[in-house]
């Protein structure tokens, strides 16, 4: 489980380190980016996890998430990893499509032909990753939340919904909220688990919710403006699957905001700040 | 004059556009960027100019800066122009070296053909632009500041000095200090205004403190582990101008940063709330 420094950089008073490793559960290089804020020799800092959307890679959060100077006020470490397995032998869409394959992994383990492989995602990040920032940062492993952004804001609260125990916070920035109703959704389970819907539902935050799923709380904030809100994000079935389930859930609507970084990075220090505290 | 829209995008509580224009003084199309926080209807705001260093254009510190929120708190319009013209006949390095031609207009009118046609990037910044930023944008054009990183830095500083009524706060992130003085400068001078290194003063930000140009204060941040701390950025040329002349300045030493957006955006907002206060 060796640990490869790409780069690292003095930032905000902490080190931004991008770092790779051969994955077990990928059967591949997988590359993410962590910050440390400076802090006392010994001291274990709780550990925030930020899982990105289509297209991403570690790199867009760690250039434009504007995540540093709260994490190093807060004393957060965070954690950014990539969206699916990349390399030779790794099988991509058909097409090339953005939205299935490199850089859509959907935070699942894949059933289906020739994906089974490399694209287990779900166990990477909720087992394989924290094992290893757990061995090789200065963290407090039983202090960990999790967030992200669309494919990552789906990632977060499927993960967080399937171990409430584990994930002190869990927050999303225009979350895919129910991959079973959205062409997104629909195309990459499809491709991932097979047609049996009935398989999608531990990948489905509202399907989770309406069978028994439980968290404290969920932060959520949308753009108005967000060009995906009504074809694929949907909040409105997270808040009526939320309020048939008695499930706390804050949904902000925010004015003007699109689907970019513009929109995360206005947002990031808020949704940190509301993770620390429950930290 | 006319302007064009390129895209805008809500964040941080204003609005992030970039914007094309015609632009006589190069005789080509410029791009910048202009955040704009939310303001009172009628309302004029202070205008912080920022350039950016070799290779750049507007998109990085508008992507990497991390100066929206500290905009959005302090009321400032925050303007990024490119760093030099660009198009189909402007001539680039002969060897398409990053250093020269192209992403490396240096601030200054070159004389020396074939550049003295459209790198007029000197007054590209001090009249067309602020000209355009005045017509278009809700700018108090009596309350404008500079600020800039490296080979922006340079631009900065030796803008302010030439125009001391003009600019009423001027900082730099790593900046050359004296073209004079370092492979960069040399090679970019020599190129746009020829041998006579008389002719380059003006464009040295250490000579023109000699020379006898003064402002209230100057504030320079430079990273202790820059690679071309020693060999390009010298800031001890500088203190020494500074310290000759009895020139306000102050030099912080940054220890681990290097030349990098990670710097830059560690010091940006303590950069933004120096230039409000005297703005």
């Amino acid at each position: 489980m060796g640990l490869e420094t790409v780069s690292t950089n003095r930032a905000h008073g902490g080190t931004q380190g991008v770092y790779k490793h051969a994955s077990s559960e990928t059967g591949t290089e997988m590359e993410f980016s962590v910050f440390v804020p400076d802090h006392e020799e010994g001291a274990k800092l709780p550990v925030v996890f930020y899982l990105s959307g289509l297209t991403c890679s570690q790199a867009n959060v760690t250039e434009k998430g504007e995540f540093r100077r709260a994490c190093a006020e807060l004393g957060l470490i965070f954690v950014a990893p990539d969206t699916s397995p990349r390399g030779e032998g790794v099988p991509d869409d058909a097409e090339g499509a953005y939205d299935f394959g490199l850089g859509a992994g959907f935070y699942v383990n894949a059933t289906e032909a020739p994906f089974d492989r490399h694209y287990k995602m779900r166990d990477y990040i909720e087992r394989e990753l924290p094992d290893l920032i757990g061995a090789e940062f200065p963290a407090d492993m039983d202090r960990v939340s999790i967030m992200g952004h669309s494919m990552g804001g789906h990632g977060a609260l499927t993960i967080a919904l399937r171990n409430p125990e584990r994930y002190k916070a869990v927050s999303a920035f225009a979350p895919i909220v129910s991959p079973l109703n959205c062409p997104w959704g629909e195309k990459a389970l499809t491709g991932y688990l097979g047609a049996d819907r009935g398989a999608w539902r531990e990948y489905d935050a509202c399907a989770l919710i309406e069978d028994g799923a439980r968290l404290p709380e969920i932060l959520v904030d949308q753009g108005t403006a967000d060009n995906f809100l009504e074809g694929q994000l949907k909040p409105e079935l997270l808040a009526e699957a939320c309020a048939a389930a008695d499930q706390s859930l804050t949904l902000r609507m925010q004015e003007g905001y699109d689907h970019s970084y513009f929109f995360i990075s206005s947002f990031m220090a808020d949704h940190l700040e509301w993770h620390a505290v429950r930290l």
